[in-house]
């Protein structure tokens, strides 16, 4: 059995992406953060939807309009393909542990 | 900011299934049971490949070769399509809430 709260023993100084579903429309992912953040000026534009969690830590989001969200464990949301997001903050005590599902969502 | 563990006020005595996305390709559902099992005798059979996580509480998930498969919260697996399982257990303090994905998974 395979937990999802189950960290290695030490953590990389970068973000841990590992993929847990990688299939032509369907992929899922857990990520790891421990204090990073998506460096100045930059920001994902992804060309599929995403639905994401955060399982742990807590985290803010912020889009390209100004508007930030500040996530706590449960919190979940989707972001459609391109819109612009970035990762302003993530806690290193405890790491964040996010389970990201990518694909073509249509709306919802 | 929605909450993957934010229950109803009082659950119904039946299994809750909430769809979160549903898409051509891809399903994900909040499930939400509270003691509830398969019915004696009956089996989940099913067309898509499933993802499954259990986020709160216990569980136990059996298969037709009759070995069975205990859940703590964070566990997950992947449940092939047609892979036949029923649920053997759940806890209803605290309750389970299941977070599943659906749809086509290709192997892993």
């Amino acid at each position: 059995m395979t937990n999802i709260f189950d960290l290695p023993s030490s953590l990389p100084n970068k973000e841990l992406f590992e993929s847990l579903i990688s299939a032509d429309h369907i992929s899922i992912e857990r990520i790891i953060s421990n204090g990073q953040v998506t460096p100045p000026g930059e920001w994902y534009d992804q060309d599929k939807d995403e639905w994401v969690i955060l399982l742990q830590g807590e985290a803010t989001l912020a889009y390209a309009d100004g508007s930030e969200i500040k996530l706590a464990p449960g919190d979940y949301l989707f972001i459609p393909a391109h819109q612009k997001h970035r990762v302003e903050y993530t806690s290193s005590e405890p790491p964040c542990i996010w389970l990201a599902v990518h694909g073509s969502m249509g709306k919802i």
